[in-house]
């Protein structure tokens, strides 16, 4: 029993590394598709989404199996629930990742083409929060994870500095609305996995803090979500 | 142990029946400081959100405590979980009757009125799926989850008729640009609600129909959340 846990453990610690990776590489698509305007790059985000969907059941399933099998140790207890919720912030991105797609193929049919304003500069900072709140969970690293929360700001700035310039270009001329409406989406929708990639480095920094209260003192944490920020 | 399991299950359901009634009082009010330009209930509603993130921390160490108590029977663990899930949405829910009121609070201040749009009637349709979504899940009742869905699909459609709303008036007036984005947020958000809703009442389908396999067939499923809709 105690082998068999520890073996399914394993396994669904790899199909989130896996879930992450598929996740990370449709939201770059996304992103290429707005930035080199890419029709077809779009089509694949789009169709990539059921695959994203797919994984997520299957790791949801996982985890339920996993807490049937048998009651886990504090430790591995507090992994298998950040497993969880990270899964569910990662299907998460890849809807907002169809979204942005979505746009691009709005914006890639228009005749007008808009000026992109922030977007790029977004684009990558969020690319980055992404990957290094993957990486913090892998690594159980809280020094990166919290970078993300850090970078996660400046997206924040940004997108309000994206629909703040929006307005401006419709107040000077009102046929930039439509357009402008598509760059405002894909703001926010940056905005949005900036938001659920500091959730994940946030389950990094609980885990490891719990990690470490548990090495260097006697005593456990009754409630260790408790220090959690929200 | 069996006993203070069943006591502490009780004591989870009453707190998440608890939390479903706080946000829904707050988005209640959300709505109102919209409809009735009530600037003090739109304080409110923001000052009340510290309280909804607080009870959601609550039942999150509940849940934990729950599962490191002792291995829960597959009926239990279900609810368990799902009570997480319902939990997270519904703070969610809590942080989209911020931004309503936060709107409430620009358009308040703005001389000039905007005009609401399909704002009412979402608002309606809104605050009445998320009270059959809480029901549902109270009283295990599929049917009344299953009118969320159809619901929801109104609410969709409605945001995309205020979207188009807005950008009309702003191309026959570009001045309207500041207040139609507060209208479109709303409407987002809204949008969001009904979303979140639906979630919720997909999760008392889910449980609802494991529980139907379980007391008319022999089989039991291994994957229970197979089945689910995304």
């Amino acid at each position: 029993m105690e082998r068999r846990f520890e073996r399914e453990l394993e396994s669904l610690k790899t199909s989130i590394i896996k879930m992450g990776s598929v996740v990370e590489d449709n939201f770059s698509k996304a992103l290429e598709s707005v930035l080199r305007d890419d029709l077809s790059l779009a089509k694949a985000v789009i169709d990539g989404d059921g695959r994203i969907n797919e994984l997520e059941m299957e790791i949801d399933n996982a985890v339920i199996d996993l807490l049937a099998l048998q009651q886990p140790v504090a430790t591995d207890l507090r992994l298998i629930i950040a497993v969880q919720k990270i899964n569910n912030d990662l299907e998460r991105i890849g809807d907002h990742a169809v979204n942005i797609a979505e746009s691009a193929e709005w914006l890639g049919a228009s005749k007008d083409k808009e000026p992109l304003l922030q977007i790029p500069r977004m684009a990558e900072l969020t690319r980055t929060v992404l990957r290094h709140a993957l990486d913090s969970f892998i690594l159980l690293d809280p020094k990166l994870a919290q970078t993300v929360l850090e970078r996660d700001d400046q997206i924040d700035l940004l997108n309000k500095e994206t629909v703040r310039e929006v307005i401006g270009l419709i107040k000077s001329d009102s046929r930039t609305v439509d357009g402008g409406m598509q760059i405002i989406r894909i703001s926010r929708n940056l905005e949005r996995v900036g938001d659920l990639s500091t959730n994940i480095a946030e389950e990094v920094i609980f885990l490891t803090q719990a990690r470490v209260v548990k090495h260097h003192a006697a005593e456990v944490h009754h409630h260790p979500m408790q220090s959690k920020k929200h």
